[in-house]
């Protein structure tokens, strides 16, 4: 065990030793095992956006076997996705990664307009009987919907928490108390990472936060204050601080298909920051495994300061 | 036990051996024991549209026990059915025929509209009391009760799984997030299979699908991708590949009465497209029973390749 | 145990022996004992319109013990009443007649328009405390609040049944689905019997229906298989075959107060179109007591065959 | 379903459909398949008297995937083992045969002296998770244990039915109530298997009887009522007599290691006494496999009628 | 993960995908990670013996946290202690060595005499909030309250398992059932071997056998099948040959001190005879710590054919 996942696990001190072996083995697996930096796998877009948008770029990405593999070989932390990729890989890998149950979903079929509530599609104990290290959940800050996200997600937190599984949440502004500008704003993205936090979560995913300022009184704070914004690496620090002064793990989404150098640049944003590193999805899979592979040494080249 | 068999049994290494034994139940029953692939005669149709509708061109379909001796003597791999059919010839048919209880189910009656959601109509107890060897569920992905259905389906599948039955989805498209034509489209089948299998689901029940492509954002990778919906078994293999990559078992609904030749060669089409079978409620049992079993075994031969 | 009472119960042979035994003491009860047929007497008006339209014509019906001691004078099978009628004789009458206890009742106050939803007012518990041999509960299909009513009645159905009671159900046709007409349409009142059917009732009870047909799509199906609508016997016939082929027990209300020898004629439809007999409230206990013997016992003499 | 099935289910009325499910299986597995005699192969030995006592003499039997296949290979009906040997076999084999958890056992280690007591070692919800038929459960009657042993199974037995599993009781005689050669007598093992039939047991497994008669008050009424007990195939009959009058499955151990001809001529015995088969364990597993299946074959022909 | 690790998880088939990933863990910890062997340390002895006679030899091992170093140091497995232990040291050293909760533990003060019954002094819900990779649990096949510690073992199991958690069973032949020497007899290990295997133990823990044999009906069998019991590998090989014919994980108690190459010539003979591994407490953390991790690291050099 690093000094620096020392470091980290001593920001946890509250939880049981349950919830710290699962997040010590997710900071010790893979390629930045030590390091305290993360680069995670998820792999919920056949639910989120249809099989064809998701796998057809790659088809070996149809199989579930294949997330499982290609999070192994590149080294990374863990892997993410919803119950039936879970199952139907956690006893061929059992052991050879963590996993992290993604314990609600969303799908684009959905008529639930602006004011979306993903369904929760699993539980605690498939967690446990799968052998997974943490669940996920994803909420929606600003989504009418909040409240029913919200306590869903503050019952799961307690259960796993009380069954030794670190907590992993998706915080994505988004809803009808947003513009489309602020979901990715930095006062947003900030608040929505203190919101993650302040649910108990031990590991917070936001999107890279933009320039724009979405709400009034934030906007008197961030120019009285004069907290910087300019560069992604300002709005990043931002947001790390949110999240109870840096003593949460924040970790950024990858977002859409991209230009490489293009989420290079963004990495070394996040790293420059101080975030805690990617959780990269169709960059990684999108594309041909011995591609995905050197795409992803790159990004944990980034993130252990060496590109 | 044949080879087929097991290879399909591997897929599920991570469900319980009672869940495995139930699955493997299924696929050595009938004429198609061992071949991997499925007839299973479905009959909530007198639930979903009225008696008349479904018994009347065939009176002796008003008797439940018609059911379990059409599916016997035809050699089905199972039957499926809502509570009131399945506790009417449970014990007489015991051990004769795996049963699947349908635990949800509507009605034509219901005023709810665009976005309908089935009603939970039994339970797993009920499955156990009455020696099924799997659930049945119904989700309509693109209803505005998705939310509901999806996490009913998430309770049931945990208790069935963990008493060892199997669990069959049937994932049906529909709602106001769709067109009419969507509901078929290649694209939402094949998403419709995806949701069912992030879900769960051991065996996952579709519509064949249409050429008709849905989502904008689809038909782009479609036609990027050039993913091939020319013919049925171009669609059925798309939709096969959306559900694991071909490591679930999909089976295609045999629709509204027909003709013959028609549902002969839509069957071939999913043979050829690597589909595993049928679910055919109307066009086995709104017919004599003598023309059923002749229609039903040819519907076999071409799964067997001999027809 | 006459022949034609084993065979009923035959029809129920998924059901444990505690099941059986109450159906069979509700058959074996009364003057039409051992016949297989039913005269029920139902006393839920008091909830459902109020006390004054229920019990002022014959004011001696205000007191619960009138309607154990009318039911039992009459030589009905069994007596149906909610909560507190039943509590107010249960003690008193223990062991002189089968009792049903309906589990939800709805009043004329409530404000919920076209599409109403009764309150579940007792519970299986309170049922085997009272010492009744079944539960009731009424459906209306057709109402926007079919999924509350179906998903409390499957509850109810699994643990009334996993307790030895028996299961009846007053399937009522009625909400924002339907025409006014369409209530007692001859299709609605088969498909409303076999809802109730597939919903595991052992005892069905709807309304006599009318010659009218709801449903374009069972309009066709009753034409191109000319199924008989000109008479009630007809009607009745279809409905009755619509529960399982005639292998439920369905009865049919009496309905609101009316000219005797009208009563007698529909229940001579009734028992010639093979339904299995009459649930007669008001008509009963809304005259003087010496007048509803000689009108009960005419009516069973009807369904013996003898009027 | 052969007719005899049929009649043996018919016995079984009063079970849920569940339980007839998996009684209808085992009747309907292997080389006896519908005959309603049965061959059973035990193999809890390993637990009862020690793994070289049992293995070492066919050492392939230490392997747990040695006897699911052997009763497979065999045709036998069912195959019976405590949890571990049920669990290390059971995905592997799933669906291939009906198995039997037995849910308590005891060793040779245990210095329970004259009145011991079997551990209860397994559960309802391991049956079936594991995908068993069955749970097997064995009582000692005249053990000063009885109180535990009989209100365990008690337990277990509601809880095994209310899921459809069947319960198998092997009741032997022993302890301080009885003498050695009581522990076989005719009118014991009549006792024990009408203790077995009392406590709900499905199928019955008890030692054939010898013609020793224990109690003195049984043997005044053995000599009253000139009960024949000269030949095995008398005291077999009336030990099946004994269990409700001849309605209940009872079978017969095999015992320890003897001659063939002695087995064979003692399944003679009990299949001329209306016995239904025999539960054969160490004569068939501590052989080397070929062997074993001539022996089981030449037993299963006895209760044919064949050999 | 190893081929062989592979390999020996194929033995566990029935389990979830928790328990596999948690015996996988305990298999690719440490200097054996990967080679199917094990070397573990266990520290119960300060509640079993006492404090003084456990840590004042070494008064370093005082300290709880001195056992978690010593065995990360040493490259053990795992580590197991009962519930003080670990909830000491747990969170310090969380996620550096998968730990064993020992769930029953007894002391030298308890006036049991000469059957001992261990208590019960932990959870399942410990473990799993302590992060533990599996439970530990005592038996004392022999003893007059074996009946007490199978059924609590059975229930600790099943909760165990159903949550992913490993189970690891101390099968320790005591008490009036057998002599003192029949203890380590060659039968009576690989009964208590056989024992904890049918209880569903994953990995069995025995103590090394002597070649005297206990039981008169184990030794007629010895002798009949030339079973070789001369060296102790040949008893090894006995041992483990009957737990399940080598398809589960047996390893070996290194017992009280002793001289290092007599220990070392035991670990040969464990190796030789296909043990799995040694769990070594006393001669490990009864030494200083320099000389406990050379000595460590020749049985490690052993187990890997090194030494």
């Amino acid at each position: 065990m690093s000094e620096r996942v020392n470091e980290i696990l001593s920001w946890y001190a509250g939880e049981n030793p349950g919830v710290l072996t699962n997040l010590a083995r997710i900071m010790m697996t893979g390629a930045l095992a030590g390091t305290g930096r993360f680069v995670i796998l998820p792999v919920d877009q056949g639910f989120e956006h249809g099989p064809a948008r998701s796998f057809a770029p790659n088809a070996a990405g149809y199989d579930p076997r294949y997330h499982f593999q290609l999070a192994i070989d590149a080294g990374c932390n863990a892997y993410a996705a919803p119950l039936g990729f879970i199952e139907a890989g956690a006893a061929g890998y059992a052991g050879r990664i963590p996993t992290i149950l993604k314990l609600n979903n969303h799908d684009t079929l959905s008529p639930d307009g602006k004011d979306p509530i993903p369904s929760v599609t699993g539980c605690v104990k498939d967690a446990l009987r799968l052998g997974c290290s943490a669940v996920g959940y994803t909420i929606y800050p600003g989504s009418a919907g909040f409240k029913s996200m919200y306590e869903d997600l503050a019952e799961i937190t307690h259960e796993a928490k009380a069954n030794g599984l670190a907590v992993v949440v998706w915080s994505y502004p988004r809803g009808s108390g947003l513009s489309k500008e602020g979901e990715t704003a930095v006062d947003i993205s900030a608040y929505a990472a203190q919101i993650a936090a302040q649910l108990g979560a031990n590991i917070i995913k936001v999107k890279p936060p933009t320039a724009h300022i979405e709400q009034a009184e934030a906007k008197k704070v961030f120019e009285a204050e004069k907290i910087p914004t300019a560069t992604l690496a300002d709005r990043v620090r931002h947001v790390v601080e949110s999240a109870f002064g840096g003593r949460r793990i924040v970790i950024f989404s990858g977002g859409a298909k991209g230009a490489d150098e293009k989420i290079f640049e963004e990495c070394r944003g996040i790293r420059d920051g101080g975030g805690f590193g990617s959780i990269i999805g169709r960059n990684s899979f999108q594309r041909k495994k011995p591609d995905a592979l050197k795409f992803l040494a790159t990004v944990m080249d980034i993130y252990r300061g060496k590109a």
